[in-house]
């Protein structure tokens, strides 16, 4: 594939260069840490480059994985950029992450090399709360250890490094299975987005029948369009701009409402079941509380730096509506999501970019130049250099 | 029953001087319309003014019941006085409706004259929308007709007029049974303070082993903390006053949590499983929502005239928290509630006023001193002159 070009999914099968597996398993198997090329950032205004992860051996539990795609999250730009408070430098940004196994731990016999997995938001968690053992590790009361940025309590403290490097090594736990019918670049997204409007969809029990709005079409957006309809639903997005009106219905909306014309608003007046809002600038959510039926519900995703605009407890208490919101999804449900989109042939419309693109793409993102998802292609980070910098 | 004294609630069964029943059954099963003495507004100035109302004559489907108590709930004072829009005057409000029936329509085989019944915020709704055919009339998609201030479809369009007043006519549909071990002026408050209650409790599934948080303690509060308590709840409130701590234990509450203390706050995080919040001044619910649990959720019931601050959104998503409303309750629910009052011997604690009190009452209510429930005794609204006012 040429990176820089759209991969129009849903892709029945792999591309044939995407799925020549060009890994030595042989070579892979020689034990000990090892170095992985990477992108990441050095400080807030460093931008993206070229970096050297140590990954450690892995232990009886670990899983290694030669990394193929990572999608390119609007987080990430948050992260790297210190935007969610600063991080330890340098940071290795990327937790939408497809790759194949080249080693497994002594204790791991549900993977093995050459398996086709992926890694999403999280690499580790208490495993003993409430939340853990309910399979909503998302949750964990003492704190889900984020697959980037995070403090890794069972490896000696090291600040986590994600997905933009060639290789990372995870606890089986948190390493799941992708389908070989999945396009992997156009699967790696499925991680993030794809899990994180899929978990809420879930929650609410969508089924055929239902009507699902979905609230902005970036990343997350065309990803809940995609699930909804999968699910049976019949969907109705609301935007701001007609120019996406097309682009909507291209992706199988039913209806594109344009959130500023107050006719076609009053028009959905208690039409819809349940609301995915992918905007993460404040807005107000008032008038998408009137296009909810009774026991309707709104899941805010995006969580916006400044405050929303004021709820009216009216428009909630008039109709029994639940705002809530949600938080990616459990590793049980994450895997579900994958099986879901095999079946279904879900997956995500990718740009694949160069690792020497990804500061044009960030630039590109923030500025809603996508359509939807950039995604690394790792084969492009070059080697490691002989010392790791992360 | 001495006016003015509070009724030391749970009762095992009514006291006895206010169960005799002085209605003479045989005198009013006359035919036609009938007059009745009323206490309501005829400007938003007025204050409460002895009125009449004329009360059709029971249709083939309609109750006549003889009011003995009639809650007085503070949304009373906003519609008398004008303060939720301009109502036509005059206006008698009124929707904690306890009495007998009198006089039952050719098609009621549900009521017999003599029985104790009751009627809360709506005397009817359209039947057929989806809400109704749910029962959940309080969310009819074509407009719940309330008890007092509504335009009456089924009857020529009159404006309903309420439970301050000897008498009043409604559909069976609309009719509760009011259980006879139930203490008739401590079970009016039910009417709407105690299903506006118990419906989000029960819409949460809240049983034993749960812990439900309350936020204020008026008439709403107190019968969330009984109703919460009686499903074998923990419950913690939460209050501003270190004066209510006393009458929150008294009521059963096993923790009280003063919200200004923010290390009591902060010791209450992650601890409660759904919150109650009968508050209807604008606050800030974040604090509260930090209390909770994943999958908890708080249901707002009262409507503050002004704007609430803004909810942080990653307070919800964090958890998967959802922020509710919910309206009184339906029909069928709303018997469920007295028959579970009635097993469990839940009532309000009220205090009863005479006609001549209401003035009074409303400005000690405005004032926050009751505990927890004003009830009028119709039996002092004296006896209505020739001619209705309204």
């Amino acid at each position: 594939m040429t990176p820089g070009r759209p991969v129009p999914p849903p892709l029945a099968k792999p591309l044939p260069d995407l799925t020549e597996d060009t890994t030595d398993y042989a070579e892979t198997t020689a034990p000990g840490p090892r170095l992985a090329a990477a992108y990441g950032s050095t400080a807030s205004d460093s931008g993206l480059v070229p970096l050297t992860v140590a990954r450690r051996a892995p232990k009886d539990d670990d899983v290694e994985i030669a990394i193929e795609f990572c999608g390119v999250c609007h987080s990430d730009v948050h992260a790297t950029r210190g935007e969610w408070g600063n991080p330890n430098y340098p940071l290795i940004p990327g937790h939408e992450i497809v790759g194949r196994v080249s080693r497994v731990g002594s204790a791991v016999d549900d993977f093995t090399p050459g398996d086709l997995v992926g890694v999403g938001c999280l690499v580790d968690s208490c495993r003993e709360c409430d939340s853990c053992l309910d399979g909503l590790e998302q949750y964990c009361e003492n704190g889900m250890t984020g697959t980037y940025g995070s403090k890794d309590r069972r490896n000696g403290d090291a600040t986590t490094q994600g997905g933009y490097a060639t290789s990372v090594v995870v606890d089986r736990r948190y390493v799941l299975h992708v389908p070989e019918s999945l396009d992997p670049a156009a699967a790696a997204p499925l991680l993030c987005a794809g899990i994180t409007t899929y978990s809420p969809l879930r929650h609410f029990d969508v089924e055929e029948g239902d009507v699902v709005g979905v609230v902005g079409l970036g990343g997350l957006g065309h990803m809940a369009v995609k699930l909804a309809k999968a699910m049976g639903a019949e969907v109705k997005v609301f935007t701001t701009s007609e120019s996406k009106i097309a682009a909507a219905r291209d992706l199988g909306a039913d209806d594109v409402i344009l959130s500023r014309d107050e006719a076609a608003m009053r028009a959905a007046n208690r039409s819809i079941d349940v609301i995915i809002d992918t905007v993460a600038a404040p807005h107000d959510l008032n008038p998408y509380f009137r296009t909810l039926r009774v026991d309707g519900a709104l899941f805010q995703l995006g969580l916006p730096s400044g405050d929303m605009p004021p709820v009216n407890p009216g428009a909630l208490i008039r109709r029994r509506i639940a705002y809530a919101g949600s938080l990616i999804g459990g590793i049980a449900e994450t895997q579900e999501m994958l099986d879901f989109c095999a079946e279904h042939g879900v997956t995500s419309d990718v740009e694949v970019v160069r690792a020497d693109q990804l500061n044009e793409a960030y630039d590109r993102m923030v500025a809603g130049d996508v359509k939807y998802r950039f995604v690394l292609d790792t084969s492009t980070l070059g080697t490691p250099s002989e010392r790791a910098d992360a």
